[in-house]
């Protein structure tokens, strides 16, 4: 017998992007993480704790931090859940509602936990392919109502956002949750809020990691009516969000201002990077994320990849169709994106 | 067609116990806090924590961290998994190895959670109740033989430690997992390392919570062998620990001479209480952790409870039997042990 259930024997697991060990020197632009640094008022908070919150037990449901989040997203505080990182949201839904009768569905490709979740629930899945240009499958979606449908907006790894309308739409065919998952959407020109207002079925997902360049915090939340997130209460993990990423993430998520002014500065690099690549012959997706996905002249993905990795830098490459001819690069300082299309010129150029 | 999953509408979720609001002055000795503060390397390490640490993503298996508890242990690093709490290990194992064809076996009165994430994945519970003084039902918990059977060294809410060779026994006949959850551990006089060197299926639980002062912190391990390690790491949260706790616990658990000063308090400050309550006529079980289950005299468990809560003393009581007649103290400092044991007088003498 094995100590393990057959399905998690079974399977293989989520595999993070690339860490570069402490004391190398790189530039990452794997991960999509923001590359300014949080909000000083978040690092002031942070410097400023005293060890009575660390002794203590966190709130269980890290009520500073959604009060704070419901006053400026102009929602009342219990329809805000704290998570350990989004992941920890994404984890509690598929816990609550996905097994082997309860299936899944999401557009493809997309951001692949959801694929290792609903594994770990032993869920089936149905996987609908994207349209060429990332429209979403509006109808199959619809038709497969499962008991959870995933649509991230903007969608990983393309950075392409959905169509609000669309979206509508699909709240209402489906009898199931649609999770909106806006890990993204601080880059984006609008979000789905509403929806979780006027649909029951809908939670919105959203992250400190990327907007608020607090990947390392672990900090996320779900937005959705009361009733749904008590079902979710039930199966999270009675402290899952520390004192730590509370307190620091309240502070963050106060000073809107900052974060408003570095996704700025991420916009108009992207705008840049993305010329600068088209130039040199690549195909780029419209991205309304912090990240280009991008199509290489010449089938030449997996080499470039490589390459700039023997320069020291890290770019995000996948090993399954239909991606393996694409990249997916995050948008770096301008210093960082310079530094990147001067290594990708010279190795298209040696190629040549 | 409800949103969740049946086990999960049917269930009532794990219920934490009791926090008090900002800037309520509490004596609060109900969820089993150290009364010292956390080491001061630790707070100096959070102090100095610089933004790029939390810009980025932390390490997905806290490698520093582990490669700290390894050395301090005595285990190559391979053998540390670093989780969210204690807790966030519990659940990496009940996702990967319980299901309704895979049941989970437990002495009783222990760990309320156990029961609640075996009814998160459906899985069948074998409730052993312990003996009177709590020995543990070693024949019943091996003829059992779940998947996974998880015994709590020392045991809450009874603070008794589980006898070493009966501990090996058990794991010894069990085809399944064996869970020692040593939360309260660094408050006894041995722990139970060597059984996970010795037997494949022993994983010991550590928590940061009660013996370094870090509850709020969110962090615990787990010690096994790389094998049943991998299985659980498929199931975790791709970054499930943050910089934060990676850093800040790495710091606390380097320095074991802090934490051992702190535990000496506690115990002498423990054996002081029991007396004192002995002397109140309370019966008071040995324990080998930072509290102690009490029965008062004359039934008066919930009474005592809530005329403490009254005078702003917080202990625990449980609803359900055997505990009704018995009350959970956590040991605090020895001037907030002196106010409860007033406070007990009053109102026991009030009863006359």
């Amino acid at each position: 017998m094995s100590y393990f259930r057959e399905n998690i024997d079974e399977m293989a697991g989520y595999v993070p992007g690339e860490q570069p060990g402490p004391g190398e020197t790189v530039i990452k632009i794997n991960t999509n993480e923001n590359p300014y640094p949080p909000s000083p008022a978040a690092m002031e908070t942070l410097h400023g704790l005293d060890g009575e919150r660390l002794r203590r037990y966190s709130h269980p449901t890290a009520r500073a931090f959604r009060e704070v989040v419901g006053r400026v997203l102009g929602f009342p505080a219990d329809w805000i859940l704290p998570g350990n990182g989004s992941d920890d949201l994404l984890t509690m839904i598929f816990r609550a509602c996905a097994e082997p009768a309860r299936n899944v569905a999401y557009p493809m490709p997309t951001y692949t936990l959801y694929r290792t979740l609903a594994e770990i629930q032993d869920a089936e899945v149905v996987e609908v392919p994207f349209g060429e240009k990332f429209e979403l499958p509006l109808d199959e979606l619809a038709g497969a109502n499962a008991a959870v449908t995933l649509v991230a907006h903007p969608n990983a790894p393309s950075g392409t956002p959905m169509a609000p309308e669309q979206l509508r739409e699909l709240a209402s065919r489906l009898a199931g949750l649609l999770v909106i998952d806006e890990a993204y959407v601080d880059f984006a020109e609008y979000d789905m809020l509403d929806l979780a207002r006027s649909h029951e079925n809908v939670i919105v997902l959203r992250t400190l990691s990327k907007g608020y360049s607090l990947a390392g915090l672990r900090l996320g939340f779900g937005v959705a009516n009361p009733g749904v997130l008590e079902g979710l209460i039930k199966v999270k993990d009675s402290y899952n969000v520390g004192a730590v990423p509370c307190a620091v993430g309240a502070a963050a998520f106060q000073d809107q201002a900052y974060k408003d002014a570095c996704a700025a500065k991420v916009k108009a690099s992207r705008a840049r990077l993305a010329s600068e690549l088209e130039a040199l012959g690549f195909r780029v997706w419209p991205s309304a994320a912090n990240f280009l996905l991008v199509r290489p002249p010449g089938g030449e993905a997996r080499r470039i990849h490589e390459s700039l990795k023997e320069r020291h830098i890290l770019i995000r490459y996948f090993q399954s169709p239909p991606l393996t001819d694409k990249l997916r690069i995050s948008i770096g300082t301008d210093e960082q994106n310079a530094a990147l299309v001067t290594a990708i010129r010279e190795i298209l150029g040696g190629s040549v």
